[in-house]
């Protein structure tokens, strides 16, 4: 008979159960918005906004970090936990895509067009769903503590997950606001490039989740060290693999433009190479359509040609590969049991060879 | 001898002991940021903008409640959870100031112009400010928690802060979002302008600091019962004297221009009542006015002309007056030291007689 810790991982059972917690956690928000006279929007919208998708890698990570640690069972403290993290990341797709004036996000409209959208007849409709979803942003920041604060952890282990939770949220702002100032354009400097990754995704999206649920667990410093070497190259790879998809994926399957990126000039390691390499007129060419908002198909089919011609696309590629064997053998060395590394690897996977 | 419970409590130390924190706590943001290869600019422009002013009012409150409720001397813990409640409202003032377009707080830039300001030489500085902004406030916003969950509190202390403050944001954000919401220009629906000032400003800026204050020292539920009785009625005076100030203040003194209340055409007790009361040339003049994002000092004498011959602007004196009256009839008969009763007057009349 197989012991617990050799049973399989269940992913899509346990994203059932965070979605549970999350969808439980919003109706009753819902419920007490009524009953208090506010309007129930908010609730409405950031329930509707996060049931229309995503991955949901982070709240993943954190229940395989448990197991990773030996932790028994599935508590709700540990479920509360997971979507904590992604009631957090709700918070931060809704201000980003503000930010980046995104229409849609896995083809459902961002928070700030649905509101703008509902109050189509009232003044000003783009600026109000602009600050509504300041606000709801904002709200999804603060329920993100309440499910945490009343997870029903220990105060022990509360205190260390909150205290890993704030190193976590300042980290992913500091990142983004280096991401905000990067130059527009085609920028050289590939450790800037490097650095954003490192704390907008790496960290963020892999190595904190992980090494939340580890430590609920009890890890010990082994294991943390362990998990490490292993998020921190999933994690490169995952934002690497964004980015080939933000300029070469089928907008279908990402549910993203495909323009955007392009327009929004983002300082990516694929563009910096193929700026690197480029001949004067690539560069040129570069210089003048990268970060441009009124950049068109043709133009972008322009770039396209240059990053392959460059060799920077198959540079990334070849990048992203690197990154996915390391984390494998990281994995290998890893103190887990079987069905943590099975996972972590299914994980790993798709997080790098995804097409979406 | 005096005890020290009727010692006068000194109300300018306290806020020197708060921003001491405060600084204390952005000077190590600042130089982390740098230690590991982050912008400095947020904590700094966090730093500029707290203190470039502010009344400090709810960390006071705070360390009142302490007080109120016998707590003794004024412990680290106290001091860092008062200050946490300032850093959460410099997010909400950040946020709040970017969805109002405010160019100004307290005579000093707002923290979306200062950001514009700073990057005037890139692209789209404009949205680069309100991009950025967002982004400051969400951290001051994490910061706030980081403060109050390294506060040093007890485990049962800090779950207790904790559950107050998740049930602070979450009201006062509906109670923006209801404000934001309101009709434009004069309602006359009154109730719905009175529940906006009870969520909105009356407990978030009041009855919770002092609770919460109250609450760290142990607090017996009648102490709870007596200060809620004297925070609501002092925090509706408050708002409806910021509602007046809006209209009739002097610029100079409330750093704030005084056409802005009447452009964004807020949902104010004053302004229902005015437009209740108006006959039908003036409420004709107050619907194509207020709310005018092009209003000039010419129009503004013409509503300010409506809400004095409508009595409105003498009505809400009175209001004020009663509800100041009722604070301190509360206090009479609350269980607490002279030298808290004496702060809480204190409070209760600058809150309610200021001119800026």
């Amino acid at each position: 008979m197989p012991t617990p810790a050799s049973t399989p991982l269940d992913l899509p059972l346990i994203r059932e159960q965070v979605d549970a917690c999350l969808t439980g956690f919003l109706t009753g928000k819902i419920r007490t918005a009524a009953r208090q006279g506010f309007s129930q929007e908010i609730p409405e919208i950031i329930a509707e906004f996060i049931g229309a998708g995503g991955k949901r890698l982070r709240p993943l990570l954190c229940v395989v970090g448990w197991h990773a640690a030996g932790g028994p069972g599935r508590p709700l403290p540990l479920l509360r936990t997971a979507a904590a993290l992604e009631m957090f990341h709700a918070s931060a797709l809704i201000h980003d895509d503000i930010m980046d004036r995104s229409e849609t996000r896995h083809r459902h409209p961002t928070v700030h067009h649905m509101l703008t959208h509902r109050h189509a007849g009232g003044r000003a409709p783009e600026w109000f769903g602009i600050s509504a979803a300041i606000m709801a942003g904002d709200m999804a920041l603060v329920w993100s503590d309440e499910l945490l604060n009343s997870a029903g952890l220990s105060p022990a282990r509360l205190a260390t997950a909150r205290s890993m939770v704030d190193a976590m949220r300042e980290e992913v702002i500091h990142g983004q606001f280096l991401d905000l100032l990067a130059p527009l354009g085609p920028g050289t400097d590939l450790d800037a490039a490097w650095h954003i990754i490192l704390h907008k995704t790496a960290r963020y999206t892999i190595e904190y989740p992980l090494r939340l649920g580890a430590a609920l667990a009890g890890a010990e410093r082994a294991l943390h060290a362990a998990l490490t070497r292993f998020a921190i190259p999933v994690g490169e790879a995952f934002q690497l693999r964004d980015d080939l998809l933000g300029v070469f994926g089928d907008p279908v399957r990402t549910g993203k433009p495909v323009l955007d990126d392009l327009r929004e000039g983002k300082h990516t390691v694929l563009l910096t190479l193929a700026a690197q390499r480029a001949d004067r007129h690539q560069r040129d060419l570069l210089e003048r359509l990268i970060g441009d908002p009124h950049l068109d198909e043709d133009d972008a089919a322009r770039v396209r040609a240059v990053l392959q011609a460059t060799g920077a696309h198959t540079t990334v590629e070849g990048l992203i590969t690197d990154r996915y064997e390391k984390a494998l053998t990281a994995l290998g060395d890893a103190p887990c049991p079987p069905s943590v590394t099975d996972a972590l690897r299914d994980i790993a996977r798709r997080a790098t060879e995804r097409s979406a």
